[in-house]
């Protein structure tokens, strides 16, 4: 049923498309954008999308620009980046027992205020169960890593993250952290909640056409760099949320779920993070991702 | 090389993307958004698509919302879903020798001014080619068409569009004609010129990517609607344009090229518009893509 996109007509349309008769241009880029139409193309053929329906949804993406950082994580793009970098990773370093790696998500800020072992969150005094979060950063031969630094992120009680939200302190709820000389890290928040995509906005439609819902389970984000190292970017989800392994962005791994001990009124999680050495430069520097910075 | 794409957590996570195991949401949508995403998916994976070549893109996407209108044609999909058409037009209505349908553009406006059999354009009054453009709009069997109405656009000598271009006065270069009792029409205009898309927009900057350039030759478009009838979207080249088989949008077509006679300084075109029955109430209606009104 994909006669026509195969036809002669068809891919011809496509070579002219790609500019694969130009001399110009990227060859690589051509390659993509060329396979990528065609598969739009027999999505197009396969389910014969009518011109109402193409239109319709061109205008939903015009709409919907300013949540693509959110949509491209709800259709799982995002997450099989990961499934992809670990199949990689397990190809050429069978062996390396990291961390899980998880989506960033969109709301990371360069550029927090940087502190020594511990740091302070929840600037905004919001009331809720202290929560505490240390751990170790090592290699994967148990040894501490020079330079390494731990960014940490997470939402408000609310379920927004300060400068997206512009109510909050400037990096309420978000620190650079330089471990001790063993590797040490411990992060004093508040413990967080769950939250959902914008009500009304372009991700919670989309979801909501295929009868899925946009809500995140409760989470701390966290990512560490190290020179000569591969940057680690994961999350802890809270263990004890209902939706800890329904998370509409597929977020949620396994190992990246600790046990909470609790002592009166306070929260304790233990968690390590285990890098691994980058073979080259381009695997020692972050995805080059556009993001905030304050 | 789509290994990662097919295994079961794959297949997996496509089926909870496009909420299979959800009892709400839209049958027809849920399939299309699995295969679509499945389709992006075994891009990436041939590719090895790297997290900051795709998050450079959805940032370009972002910015590029404005342009999805020009993006879509410049990709070929809207001669694509013109193909479609014809091909299921074929299989339909064998002998149907209708006038080629091509694409829309973006750029079309409900509610121009209404006139009988002739149209004066060019209300701007710039000094140009006189062009008139005169024929009938006819069934396949040749008759006139009860009820038919003729909306014509062009580009000024910027090429640029009223409406869009909001200089312009009201309804520049538009009309609606009603066709005369035996189904005449006659436009008196300038002639037009090409034009490329916007100077350092994102479709220039996609174009040039893959080494094309973003010129659309000189055209007039025409979309004929009847009661009864399936509408034609249509347009006429220029045919001395240097570049009109050259389009950055993939518009022209065999049959609407049609050849230009010059009296001293008066350019004269002759096309017929011919349309068949519809076979049913959606088939006689507009495609419901969103646009313009004034």
């Amino acid at each position: 049923m994909t006669e026509l996109v195969k036809s002669d007509a068809v891919q011809a349309l496509l070579d002219k498309v790609a500019g694969m008769p130009e001399p110009g241009g990227d060859d690589r880029f051509k390659a993509i954008l060329r396979d990528m139409t065609e598969a739009m193309m027999i999505v197009i053929e396969r389910h014969d999308v009518s011109d109402g329906e193409l239109w319709t949804f061109v205008d939903y993406l015009q709409k919907a620009a300013p949540e693509f950082g959110l949509i491209v994580p709800g259709i799982g793009i995002e997450h099989f980046m990961d499934l992809k970098a670990d199949r990689d990773e397990a190809e050429q370093h069978a062996d390396a027992q990291t961390t899980p790696r998880t989506i960033e998500g969109p709301l990371f800020v360069e550029g927090a205020p940087q502190s020594d072992y511990v740091a302070k969150l929840n600037a905004a005094g919001e009331s809720g169960e202290p929560l505490t979060i240390e751990g170790t950063i090592r290699d994967v031969d148990g040894a501490a890593i020079d330079g390494a630094v731990l960014d940490v992120w997470h939402a408000d009680l609310s379920g927004l993250y300060s400068h997206f939200d512009s109510s909050q302190p400037a990096f309420n709820n978000r620190a650079k952290i330089i471990p001790s000389a063993d590797g040490g890290y411990k992060i004093e928040t508040i413990m967080p909640v769950g939250y959902s995509v914008p009500p009304g906005g372009s991700t919670e439609q989309l979801l909501g056409a295929v009868g899925r819902h946009g809500d995140r389970p409760a989470h701390v984000h966290l990512l560490v760099r190290a020179p000569g190292y591969a940057p680690l970017t994961t999350q802890i989800n809270i263990a004890d949320d209902p939706k800890v392994h329904d998370d509409f962005a597929f977020g949620t791994r396994d190992g990246l779920v600790p046990s909470i001990d609790r002592l009166g009124n306070h929260a304790h999680i233990t968690f390590d993070l285990i890098l691994r050495k980058a073979e080259d430069d381009a695997e020692s520097s972050l995805s080059v991702r556009p993001r905030a910075a304050a």
